[in-house]
């Protein structure tokens, strides 16, 4: 049976934990067998977007090159997980539209909590001056309106989060196949 | 049975066939229900490379993200087709050691007959003085000393090509489903 492919996309601001539940959704899909492929922001401005800093063109800008990527992935039946903070809607509802096989997902917490948590220490670094234009405190972050799924990482834990998404991409392919086969 | 993924990268001068060339083996392979994928240096630099110039560090900038996406689509199973004049050797021997699975195409013919051709009209562009930097003229190409194809545009017709590659990928398929065949 051929893979659906289908772009899955992680947005959230940072330490709400993208990174955290694709990377898991990814191992459990791997190991039963899917094409999975994770375009995890940090790890793409370090190599395709490495030119880009983090105006709102630029965050435009490296939006759009994952979304290009993803979306070559996607009409060639891989499953992509794009964990990025993403935080302009146009951007996101563009590159959706590009693409077309498209589940958003809101990973949400708190911009206090996701201080707390502080996994790269970033937070650290804005609060001491290193960095500026910080998503959530002096940039923007417009959440999702209609995101295909929400996870509120403050109230429930991985397992619950990777759980609603393996569900979605499994109900896809489902459908997909059971549309291709209602085809002559 | 798994497809083999595997990325062509055809090189050569402006006019050589290089998307004549892959385009027509694009068309065949996937009418035999290969999944194949063209990056088109002409179409990349309208998209994910438009920021990008013709300077030696803007040309290697564009070969190493056409690269990044075709290791993406590589390591997924998808054969890539890559057509871009990718002037240099240096950054053609990395993207072929990143990607591994790499077949080098010498798309080969004389300046002279690509200026008659002339199909984008560049040359003529360059001729008036509206264009600088031209690859093969005022700008370097240095051609592949080990390519595993060489297409000889002038001696051989469109038919001759196109065969020597798509034998090249299917004796690739063959040879890595009978590697695996052989482990346990």
């Amino acid at each position: 049976m051929e893979q659906y492919g289908v772009t899955v996309w992680f947005t959230g601001l940072s330490g709400a934990g993208k990174t955290t539940i694709s990377s898991e959704v990814a191992k459990i899909l791997r190991s039963q067998g899917y094409k999975v492929e994770i375009l995890d922001g940090d790890t793409i401005r370090k190599s395709l977007t490495k030119d880009l800093g983090f105006s709102r063109a630029d965050r435009d800008e490296n939006i759009r090159r994952i979304g290009f990527i993803a979306n070559l992935l996607t009409r060639n039946g891989i499953i992509v997980l794009v964990a990025a903070i993403s935080p302009y809607r146009q951007v996101r509802e563009e590159v959706r539209q590009t693409i077309g096989n498209f589940v958003e997902v809101y990973v949400n917490a708190s911009i206090e909590t996701c201080e707390k948590r502080d996994v790269k220490g970033l937070y650290k670094k804005f609060r001491a001056g290193e960095i500026k234009g910080f998503t959530g405190i002096d940039d923007p972050y417009e959440f999702p309106l209609n995101p295909e799924i929400e996870c509120q990482t403050e109230r429930e834990n991985l397992e619950q989060s990777v759980e609603k998404i393996i569900n979605k991409i499994k109900e896809l392919q489902v459908s997909n196949s059971l549309s291709l086969g209602c085809q002559p």
